[in-house]
């Protein structure tokens, strides 16, 4: 079958599906969730070892990450009987003339319809077949179409073949869930534009994203399209909270850096200090902190030729701090540092560098601080160290954050997503293409949900 | 002032007040859009005058208008204080490792920032300067930029010049709302590329809108847009309903068709009928209601023209009922027919004749007519009557209908939309570039506000 053909196919399985599943009753659809979590679960030792071997992300992170991903899917099905996705809104008739009269109105969610999912590449489990994604979408009603990510082809079929057991013998149609696999670009555009796909999600390069944007722009029905696209999550460290246990935060900051060898979409890429002595120590504790980390292969060979292309960029733009070394497997940790005002006039200086590196940016004052922020315009998060007292300086630096992130953290580090009602994992552009929405968190449901008005609707639609 | 100067300095002023706005408290916000409905309700008599004078839409149908108006405004206000794009989600901290274990967070509602808002010909009040959208907005705590519309300027500034006033009379600053008046489309664009502007809300016709979404999307960094494009507004009549009382369904019907001389974003553009006798009997009993209704001048010229060439164009595809004569001021209603398998062919019939004009649509039966709706592919409403019993044909009707649909009516005419928190005006494309929101209702101010999760956040910013 030729590329195209394989789309249809799996397109026309998901709509032929996707009436059935959007009629089905909570319970249904908990109990599909609940079965791939448990699937998972029962199959996790082969699942990480495939994994291990097609990203080197490690057994420890893996494990964890087949964790949360059965977390979340067990999260969903919990949520499906009282979220507030599903909360009806009645307004009863009203008698007399408009405005105040008026008729019998309810406000119901009705899912989209076939979703096209892609996979990351950096999360083979929580963003991937079984991931974030396609737990929402099912959750909502929606049959997935997932473009499995070629950084590991053999994971996604192994995980895929699961899923299709488990909706199999739940006596469900096999559209709920079909996989697109070794799939080339093109194929992802004709996906992206088949007809019968009523939504996109998808997790991954700035490049690719914003591509497939365009291209479901240009639909002559364009379609809801999530779209994560990267993110250099600034951290602002205070002298504050410099001034104790400075090292301590040093050790912590250097291990979110290059945590997963610096592959995660909220790692601190941008550290924003003060010029003030505290922060000069902490710049020492931090390059100290992070020269002897080891880190481990990337993903794949393109993106650790992605890291040094970027890494050089910025290193020909700012100062070197700690230059590139020669790694056992993954490549060195590596820091630049810059002026405030040269990051806030070049553009080169805010892109994301995707892997184990960040760059110091040394601001005059709190003021400028918020222009650093302003600068960088859209981000998943921003970490606050040294703001918690309530100042005026502290509320115009908080409002900064709020303006260009989806999280705003006041302690600890941005990596590590915890899967929650109150998670928010989108901000404005680039992080997001859809910035009032999530795409961790069991707000994520809302995605694939459009709200409709029902009009003196008889009791059985209701 | 060159126009792009008129344009950065409504901008400007827009962004000098969005910090403070963003942080006043639901009473202040609420205090002013209170104070926004006295003033119109204070002057409506000469505003009423002069809206007529500029768009002939009758003193009736823009005393009610005005009504609407101050009615949502206040409504916006009273929803300020338990709104639930107010409710903030808290999840407490969990000991532990994730995924069980994780920090505090709080998911708030922030506002995003300076609205540009595109006033609407057909709605010199309800969609314009102090319509929905800038309702909506203000309450989300956003300044409003409003881009008059040509068809009404007079008006535009007089209900500006009020507004302005309660502004200042209550400590406001100007930048809460500024006009650009007499601009031309490259100011419009420019106004929607201009970097201070977080989020843009557009009512008008599809040509303008979707040159402007694209603009927006052309953008370094796009923003959430809000449009509102266009509607056909399928009604589908049943046998069941025509038994009894057709005659009067049939003028109910006409009135709709040619109330505000068709120039409602909901008017019913397409009657879907099945292939049977007492559908014959209806059509008859359509065109006796329609053919004596004398309709008043159209908005604008060019709106006149735009009906005329779209009329021609459905007279070109399908056979004429009732062809167009000689009215008064306005034109005279027209109506169309064709067959459901010509107009599920036929791109051509399925446009937008915004004016007193309907196309009826004969289906062979109701797997037919939910094709129909299925080409129509999105539409602000879908009428049905005659579906209320229970029945998996009438099951399969409403699913096809809310598939294509903001608002599905079981009983009534879609013209007259209530403004409530159950209401829901905006569905698949090109009817909304935001299926998942509303323009019309209380939802609205949901389009104006993006969540923001704050993790280990201190007291005084949650």
């Amino acid at each position: 079958m030729s590329e195209h053909n394989l789309v249809d196919t799996a397109v026309a399985q998901a709509r032929a599906a996707a009436s059935f599943w959007a009629e089905t009753s909570a319970q249904v659809r908990a109990t599909l969730l609940r079965g791939l979590a448990d699937a998972l679960e029962a199959h996790k030792e082969p699942l990480i070892a495939l994994a291990d071997e097609e990203t080197h992300l490690g057994t420890s992170r893996l494990t964890g990450e087949i964790a949360r991903t059965a977390f979340q899917l067990r999260g969903f099905a919990e949520g499906l009987a009282s979220g507030p996705a599903y909360a009806r809104i009645v307004d009863a008739a009203v008698a007399g003339a408009p405005p105040v009269g008026r008729p019998q109105l309810t406000r119901v969610a009705r899912p989209l319809g076939p979703v096209a999912m892609f996979s990351a590449s950096n999360f083979p489990f929580a963003f991937s077949v079984l991931g974030g994604d396609t737990a929402s979408a099912l959750a909502a009603g929606c049959p997935v179409v997932v473009k499995a990510h070629s950084g590991h082809p053999r994971l996604s079929q192994a995980v895929f073949d699961l899923a299709r057991e488990v909706v199999r013998s739940q006596g469900l149609p096999d559209g709920l869930l079909t996989l697109v696999d070794n799939a080339s670009r093109g194929a992802g555009g004709y996906l992206v534009q088949h007809p019968d796909i009523t939504a996109v999600a998808f997790t991954g390069s700035f490049q690719g994203g914003t591509a497939l944007w365009k291209l479901a722009n240009e639909r002559s029905r364009p379609v809801p399209f999530f779209g994560e696209l990267g993110s250099i999550n600034p951290l602002v460290a205070l002298p504050a909270a410099l001034e104790d246990n400075s090292a301590e935060l040093a050790k912590t900051l250097a291990a979110s850096i290059t945590m997963g060898c610096g592959q995660f979409c909220t790692s601190p890429g941008v550290i924003v200090l003060l010029d003030q002595p505290a922060s000069e120590r902490f710049i020492g504790q931090l390059c100290e902190a992070l020269a002897p980390i080891q880190t481990h292969a990337m993903l794949t060979p393109g993106m650790r030729q992605g890291f040094e292309q970027a890494s050089g960029h910025v290193a020909a733009h700012a100062t070197t701090l700690l230059a590139p070394a020669e790694g056992a497997e993954g490549p060195a940790p590596r820091l630049y540092i810059t002026e405030a005002a040269t990051f806030i006039q070049d553009p080169a200086l805010r892109e994301e560098m995707f892997g184990p590196g960040a760059l110091v940016v040394k601001a005059r004052d709190l003021e400028q601080v918020n222009q650093v922020l302003n600068a960088i315009g859209g981000t998943l998060t921003t970490t606050l160290w040294g703001a918690d007292q309530d100042t005026e300086a502290n509320r115009a630096l908080v409002r900064a954050a709020e303006a260009v992130s989806g999280r705003v953290l006041f302690s600890g580090v941005p990596t590590g997503v915890a899967v929650c009602a109150a998670q928010q994992h989108g901000g404005p552009w680039p992080s997001s293409t859809a910035p009032q929405t999530t795409s961790v968190g069991y707000a994520a449901i809302e995605r694939f949900l459009r709200p409709v008005a029902l009009q003196d609707a008889p009791a059985w639609r209701v």
